[in-house]
């Protein structure tokens, strides 16, 4: 079952196919073999949660995570008392359908403040204050550390060390959220595709950074066709003995202009490819 | 001499006003009270070495810092020698106009490249190599980490963490750069703007991060202007007893389009109104 690169511990993550309505994703992604879906909350929340369920259940799929919740800059004014009621409520949609883990994107500094250390301490703040809830329903928060590009917009979160800090401060309610995209050029990469961090890992987010990168969100690239090392990435996991999901997740224009049979097929052909290499440790 | 954000201690670099010449650089800058010119290769090209000395000596002017060397990514094809010729060069350039340091820029890990450890080695080969050559020409070699978007295709060394490593593994050769633009984010920021990492800063690039930064390059905001707590960041500076010079590098074609007196100006009001609320230490 977690053989090197397995295609059963495939997923794409919805925003690589848009176009898609979740329940056209859970059956295009099985229709390729695939049937991992990351979710995003405004795609179940027009399906319902009931549909969703069935769905899954019908295609024999699984969701490794939720897209998203945590975006405390979007809460600036109010404090973080909507971002937590926001945070709640992921959680409870994430336990209906099963996902491992709730994505936590962190959010930006907020408008006018310059103060990113004060954004980081709400962002502990909100995870801390979720933590029981998470606990309870079974469902991890999942801290993704954001490229430092995003800083002041998305995510005041921008390196795996930070990450992890936050994650051993909650205990286990947390764990971390690795995206290439994020991730590639952290000088401390590998440190933290080994052991003891690997256990943290809820799910690996899989894409390529383009070169060059034209939109600083919407401008992935297929894993290959980049300046990161994907091959090395997952092979650090692999011989790690990380088991968990690897989650092909592309915000790119020119993808979505693509018709999603076809990304989909390249996605899946592309993640196996990385396997190739790799001994598994299963079986040595 | 060295009172908290004194005028004596200001500089612009020239790619903030990129529409005058050396000669004009050095006069317009001199024509609003400020001496320190952040210095171009290509413009100190165009102008001459000999009638740079004149004119920096007339107007009674110092450069801390001479842009730049070490994009090792644009000599991947033929191994480290052309980038430590182009160094050795920028040394001696460096020394003839008295500049504190060369600018030391690193360099993305070359196209077709996925290896961004190798990249990295490969830097502090060159350093290495020319740190000889920069000892006797009393040049520091000053490493500049770049923000990771350009980890790829400008500067592979990223944080300020790395910058100083390497800048310890040279030993007296070297010094860090540290510019806002690229550091504003560093979860370890202020332990790098302390005691024992100031002594090692050659010289700090002031601008600001603008929000959002619409290209990757050329959408540098006005200190005060952007997320970056450019305030808080001359305080701890000035704190830790640094003495050393501010350039204001302000990459933007917003400001490239205003009349550069104009910026200039504005420059050297930021610059000033940095120090208002920062206690000097020695006063005290």
């Amino acid at each position: 079952m977690n053989t090197a690169m397995d295609i059963r511990r495939l997923a794409i993550n919805q925003i690589t196919t848009p176009a898609w309505s979740l329940e056209q994703a859970i059956e295009g992604y099985a229709r390729h073999g695939i049937h991992g879906v990351g979710v995003w909350r405004d795609k179940l929340a027009a399906c319902g949660l009931i549909r969703a369920r069935s769905a899954l259940r019908a295609a024999g799929s699984w969701v490794p995570s939720l897209c998203k919740a945590g975006n405390i800059a979007q809460f600036a004014t109010a404090g973080t008392r909507p971002a937590l009621d926001d945070c709640r409520r992921a959680i409870e949609e994430a336990a209906e359908i099963g996902a491992g883990c709730v994505v936590f994107v962190c959010g930006g500094i907020g408008t006018d403040s310059k103060d990113i250390e004060a954004a980081r301490a709400k962002v502990a703040e909100v995870l801390h204050e979720a933590s029981a809830f998470a606990v309870k329903h079974g469902v991890s928060l999942g801290i993704e550390p954001f490229h430092p590009m995003h800083a002041a917009e998305r995510g005041c979160i921008n390196t795996l060390s930070q990450a992890h800090a936050l994650c051993a401060s909650i205990g286990p309610a947390a764990s971390v959220v690795v995206d290439v995209f994020h991730v590639w050029w952290d000088p401390e990469l590998y440190r933290f595709l080994a052991p003891p961090y690997t256990d943290a890992i809820a799910t690996v987010q899989l894409c390529d950074w383009r070169v060059p990168t034209r939109h600083s969100v919407e401008d992935r690239a297929m894993m290959g066709e980049g300046a990161a090392n994907v091959h090395g990435i997952a092979a650090a996991l692999e011989d790690s003995g990380y088991t968990g999901p690897y989650e092909v997740e592309i915000f790119s224009q020119d993808w979505w202009s693509m018709p999603p049979d076809d990304v989909v097929r390249i996605c899946a052909e592309r993640y196996l490819s990385l396997g190739t290499s790799i001994i598994d440790p299963s079986n040595t």
